[in-house]
Order: structure tokens, then sequence, then C-alpha cells
């Protein structure tokens, strides 16, 4: 079966990928250029992880970049810079892309029609619910609906980790749980290779959102991060 | 209440452009460049439809057209000529664009969340519903509810043509029918600037599905359409 892999380059996309291959799916790789700070970043990571798991010659990319030019948003480059803290904090809630998950599913979904891909595999968790609406299991089910009503072959969109955090994913990942209903991945997921923080510094802040949960995960399962940052502390969460 | 209005420049957005001026709305009408061979000519006569209604400056484009650039589809520029007959044959299925509403509807919803719009209208129509996924009651109310639970501000999602022809759009248009649940506009809708004719010709070519159902529908009506035509007559139906 051909399958689509949403591939941004981060931990959770880079583990559904590695689950993807395992299944013994015909794996497209597709990354999204919509203008994030870490955009170029991420689609760099991504081509990393795509070339370990040889799919370079697979991997695609999306480019919505004109789609989100006008939008309000401060993880876009148009905004202000990333805010430090946690996700739950009200500052973080300017990251929200309006509607960024239903325009890359839609636009997933029209790929998969032209290219004859049955499924639609997105690495939405638990972790993103909280200010991110459109990563919510609710608007997640209607998604879903929408696509199978509205494809003649009736794509059918996964998202494997909507109910695991990113330390589920990552143990997961590295074959340190079997929670999740998937195939595990032959081998360790290589996550030095992946991009998780949101400023456009090629050396990770550790103090946005996306980097202290990434770190936070970490020392949950009680692994190293070998990936290099500016800062690894762990800051107090208010509120 | 502010409130987007897709507007490609065709007779339904048109209707429902007028309806939503005469409701006393803050509107903002949008044109979508997707790639299609007619796109810029009915972008062309959406421009004039929005200089008509004096909201030309309220008028914007989203580029989508990146997003089509790699989909399968004789509607396209990268597909093949544009098929003569109606919209219920065979043939006509070349022109369906993989999940095209799906893609636009959710762009529309994340920009309607960027200018704190409440709602965003389109005129899809039972005239599409035959070969066209994407434009059926049960797509729409999957997908409405995608958007109203994705969005911040609850962005709602209104067609108020869903279940209505051409000709019944038509009829409204002109004042000679009631039967759709909206303020009639205050005067005649400006058919003669909507372009309708899914060819690149400046002048409507007549043959296609899109040309033949808007022949049939001014027909229905009983009414003159002042557009030119390369040919006027209207196809036998096959099958």
């Amino acid at each position: 079966m051909k399958i689509i892999v949403a591939l941004s380059g981060g931990m959770d996309s880079t583990t559904l990928l590695a689950a993807a291959v395992t299944s013994g799916h015909e794996v497209i790789p597709v990354s999204i250029k919509y203008g994030s700070k870490h955009n170029d970043l991420e689609r760099a990571s991504a081509g990393y992880v795509a070339e370990y798991y040889k799919l370079i010659f697979a991997w695609r990319t999306l480019d919505l970049s004109k789609v989100f030019e006008s939008f309000d948003s401060d993880l876009l480059r148009s905004g202000a810079a990333i805010p430090e803290g946690h996700y739950h904090e009200e500052s973080m809630r300017r990251t929200v892309v309006p509607f960024r998950n239903g325009i890359i599913i839609s636009s997933l979904a029209g790929l998969a029609e032209s290219l004859e891909a049955k499924e639609v595999w997105i690495g939405i968790h638990a972790g993103d619910h909280y200010i991110y609406l459109d990563c919510r299991p609710e608007f997640y089910s209607a998604m879903k609906d929408a696509v199978l009503r509205g494809t003649d072959r009736k794509v059918y969109l996964r998202s494997p980790f909507l109910y695991a955090t990113k330390a589920k994913i990552l143990a997961y990942g590295l074959g340190k749980s079997r929670t999740i209903d998937l195939p595990e991945p032959s081998a360790s997921v290589p996550y030095h290779l992946t991009r998780t923080c949101y400023t456009d510094n090629p050396v990770a802040c550790g103090k946005c959102g996306a980097c202290q949960e990434r770190l936070e995960s970490f020392k949950e399962v009680g692994v190293e991060d070998h990936l290099e940052y500016q800062s690894r502390e762990l800051l107090p969460k208010k509120g």
C-alpha cells in the first residue's frame, strides 16, 4: 500500500516515518513549507531523516508558504519573537498558526488522491492539544470524515500518536515501550537528526515551548538527547 | 459581523456575494489562485464584481497555486484539454481537482481566524454534487465541524446554495424566486460580469460542462444570458 507520511523533521513525525517504514508500506514522506521561523531548519532535518531511511528520492515538499503569508502568528517569520516557556503558558498562544493542520491535512489529502496513495499519516500528539485546537481529537475526527467523504479513493487519515505524550512517543521510538498500536521500529529512531526548536537559530535555544517539551521527554524516559542546545535547563512551570 | 465570501467570479459566488452585501455584513470577498485554465479569467470577473459592489479594496486573493502544482486534473493548466459535454458524463470526471474544496475551505478558515472574521460563505451548489465529492452535503457537514472545532473563534461555514440548482440560484439572484433562505439581493445580480466557462478562451466556449449548465439554467429561468459565447447550442445529453 502506498501512503503519505507528513514529515516535519521533528521527533514525532520521524518516529511515525520509522513505524511506516517498518510496516513495509510504500512510503512517500512529505514536508511542508509554510513560512515558520524554523521551517528551513526542520526541513533540512526532514531531508537527513529521509536520507537515513533511504527515502530521499521519494521525499517531496509541498509549498504552502503563500497560503500562510498574511496569517497572524508569532511562529511565522512575519510574527514577533518566539516566547520562552512552556506550552501551557499564555504567551505560547501567540505561536498558534490559524487552522494550520486543517490546511496541511487537506493539502496532503489532495496530494494523496493525485499520487494514488491510500492513507495519510500525521504525527499529531497529545502534548499539542492544549493550545492548538487543530490538534485535538474532536477536530481530528471531523477532519478524518471530511477527507474520507471528499476523496474518490477514500483516503484514510491516521494519527497513531493522537493520545500519546512526547515522552511516550520517544520511549516507543527507542524500543522501550509497546503501548502504541504500531509495529515497533526495527532500529532506534535517529533522534539526533531531528529538529524541534521553534527559533531560527541552528543551535536549539532550549527555552521555547518546543525545546522544553523535548528536554522534559528525554528526562522522563531517562535517555540522553544528543542534540546541541544553547541551554538544557528545565524552566520552572508557572501558573 | 465580518465575513469572508469565497468569490470565484462565477454566477453562484457572485449571487452569494450579493446576498452577503444585502445582509449588511462587513464583507471580505476572497478569490483563489489555484492554477485552473480559467483561473485568471474568472479572477478578472471576480474583480469586476468586487468593483460593482464597491468592495474592490476589501477584495483579496489567496494564492494556492503552488499547492495544486503537482495535482492531476484536466481542469488545471498542467492537464489535457477541457472536455465538451455535460457534467454527468464520464469525460467530465477528468476535471475533478482532488480535494479542491477541502483545501480552499481550510485556507479560508485560517484566513478568517487571522482577519477576525466570524463566518466563511461558499457557493457550493447541488449541480456540483454528482462528480465532485468535495461538493456533497456529507463532505460539507464534516468540514463544517472540522472548521468549528479547529478554530479559536469558532468560525462558521455557510453554504446556503448546497441544495439549490444553478437555475434556482439564478432565479433567486434575479428576484424571481424566494425559496433560498437568504435576504433577497436589493438589485439584480450583474451576471453579465461573471465568468463560467472552464476553458482559457476569453469568449466562453459554450460546450464544456460549466457552459452547458449555465446555458440550461438561463433557459430554465426564461431570461437571456448577455454573455458572448462561441456557441449557445444545448448539446444532447448522452447516457
